[in-house]
Order: structure tokens, then C-alpha cells, then sequence
């Protein structure tokens, strides 16, 4: 497969999320042009979006929603499930064990670990939090693909070292550091002190 | 001044990290070369993204650091204060209130809003939970600069409305939606789902 822009993979994404607001409208069909006004692009972005993945659609006829947004679910690997484990029990860290956009994006949480004595022990939605000193053993067992990691900065490398000699494949990072990874491994960031600065920004250059 | 381009924000923001490091080691001066090493980037991009705000630093001599980083800071306006409000207190909204990194930032949030009479008069890091209700008449008294908007994806645009219309100029959007605002309010999203989604894809399509 030819490499698939992150552009590109967001707005399927944003085309999914179109989509099941036209199924739950009641609407059996819509055009590239519907769909890129929608989502604030063309309808030439919306098939070249597609065109990666094989062809789509009926000339002339549009895409039928349902079928079109079964096969986006498909492309985004969300017709699977994925064992994930949260390292950093803090604030953010128990809050996102509890959020529900992880089990409807296929994501289920297993574990979540902490290397403070104070938290260990305490239970979040029915998962107990676990001594970081557990993680490379609980690695071998439940073979986690994804880690959310939500620790300090400092403590976010050695704890992604740990986790990719465990076989994660992917992590979710909330700790505002670029981690190193091998190329097998994929990273997304969350970084607030990013988005903040840039709202900052924004603020002060207007 | 001249449209600088999100990715130029950005990097100043991770240039400024950079700095604090370097501050941290005790180092007095840096080149673009360095900056440029550090942040995966070129000297050339480097000395490009500060050309955007006159000069900086001596030919031959690099920057100062300190001098560098007080310059970033203010260009981001990390050296000012701004009142912000937090609209939702479900699991994130009130972790959120708790964040450190708000603060860190000059972002001092004032008050947390929900629609929920359970979750309305709870308190979170000192601040009492307000009914939704009151946020108009609160807008008009403490004027925040700022809102984090945690609420459900379909209260979120009607919440935007009400912000908009009490004079809030930014927002950080933790809502699975696109707001609309005037172009004089600056608006900056964390969707999780996306990320996720763009995971999934990552480990479907490896």
C-alpha cells in the first residue's frame, strides 16, 4: 500500500463522524460534494482521500452510507479490538481510564500502573492500579498492543523503553516529550502545553 | 505583522522547552544549529521561524538562552495572565481543573460549569461547581479570556454561542465536534477520538 498521509487518515476520520450523523438522519446516500462540503473541503480531496483505498461509490450514483461508513470503520481498524494499559495514575490518568471513547474505538483498558506507593492499590472503574515494577511481567502475560502513557515528562522515555521491549505497537502520549520509538512502532501526541501555547499565541497576536 | 504559520507556533513552543533545558544544564549559549538538532528540524527553519519576529541573537555568536527563552515567552505570551473557565465537570472537565499546566501557563481558570444538577455545587481543586444557567451573568463579571470546553459533542456548539457572545476570544476544545466562531475567537481542539482513530489505523495498516 502506498503510504497514506496523516492529512488524509484524520479526514476519514471526520468523513466517519459525517457519516453516522447521516445514518442516524436517515440518509441512504450522499455525494463527494455533500461530503466535502460538510467537512470544509472538495469533493476532488474527498475521492482522493479514497482513491488510497480501492474504488468506492457508483459513478454518478454517490456513496451509500452505510456501506461507505462500514468500510471507513474497516480502513481505521475499527472493527477490532485492542488491548490497551494507562501508565500514570495521576488525575488525567484515572479520568481516561474511565472514558468511554476508548471501549467504543475498540480499545479495551487492562491495566493502569503507577510507581507511587500512594496510588497503587486504588481502583478506577474496576481496574486496581498496579506497581510500575509489575509492568514488564503483565507485558509477557496480557500482550497489550497500545499504552496511554500519562507520567511526568521525565519518567515518559524510560517508561516507553519498557513498554516497546513489552511488544506495544502503539502509544497515545500525554507527556509533553517527543519520545524515541523504533520504526514499528506508531506514537500520537496529545500535548496540552502545545495547544495552550498556541491559544496563547493566538491571544496575544491578534 | 505578517500570518505566521501554525507549525511556526509550534515550534517555538517546542524550541522553548528546549531552552529550559538547556537553562537547566547551566548551558549560556546556543546556536541554530543546536536548536535545529534538538528539534529534529534545520538551522535554516530555525533562524526562518524567528525571522517572523525581527532579530535575534549575533552572527557567529548564537543566542543567549535566557535572553532567547524570555523572548519566546514573550512572543507566545507566556509572560501575561488570563482568566479561564472550564464548561463541563464530567471525568475530564474536573481533572482538567486540577491541571498544573494551565497555571504554569498564566492560565488561571476561575470557575467550572456543568448542566447536571448532581454535579453542580462539587468541588474541584477549590473551585465550586456553578449551574450552567449562570454562566451568561458570570461572563459579564469576571470577562474570562478563555474557555475549555469538556462538554458532550451535541452541547458543545450551543455552549460556544454563549462564550462567543460574553466576550470569551479563545477556546480549547475537548468536544468530538468542529465549533464554529467568528474570526476573532481562536479555537484549539484536543480530540482524543481522532488520535485513537489514527492509531487504529496506524496498527491496522502496519
Amino acid at each position: 500500500m502506498r503510504k497514506i498521509p496523516e492529512s488524509t487518515v484524520r479526514r476519514l476520520s471526520l468523513y466517519l463522524r459525517f457519516l453516522e450523523e447521516f445514518e442516524g438522519q436517515g440518509i441512504a446516500t450522499v455525494s463527494s460534494g455533500e461530503l466535502a462540503a460538510r467537512g470544509g473541503t472538495t469533493s476532488a480531496q474527498v475521492r482522493k482521500d479514497f482513491s488510497f483505498f480501492g474504488s468506492f461509490g457508483k459513478r454518478g450514483l454517490g456513496y451509500t452510507v452505510q456501506e461507505l461508513a462500514g468500510r471507513l470503520r474497516e480502513i481505521l481498524g475499527l472493527d477490532r479490538r485492542y488491548k490497551a494499559v494507562v501508565v500514570g495514575a495521576g488525575k488525567i490518568g484515572s479520568a481516561l481510564v474511565q472514558y468511554r471513547g476508548f471501549r467504543l474505538r475498540g480499545f479495551d483498558v487492562v491495566a493502569i500502573y503507577d510507581r507511587d506507593r500512594t496510588k497503587v492499590g486504588i481502583e478506577w472503574d474496576g481496574l486496581v492500579t498496579r506497581d510500575i515494577a509489575c509492568l514488564p511481567q503483565d507485558l509477557q502475560t496480557s500482550r497489550p498492543e497500545i499504552a496511554i502513557i500519562v507520567t511526568p515528562g521525565e519518567a515518559a522515555q524510560q517508561v516507553t523503553d519498557v513498554l516497546v521491549a513489552g511488544g506495544v505497537l502503539g502509544i497515545l502520549n500525554f507527556a509533553p516529550v517527543q519520545l524515541v520509538v523504533p520504526d514499528h512502532v506508531s506514537v500520537k501526541t496529545v500535548n496540552l502545553a502545545l495547544e495552550l501555547e498556541a491559544l496563547s499565541f493566538a491571544l496575544t497576536n491578534r
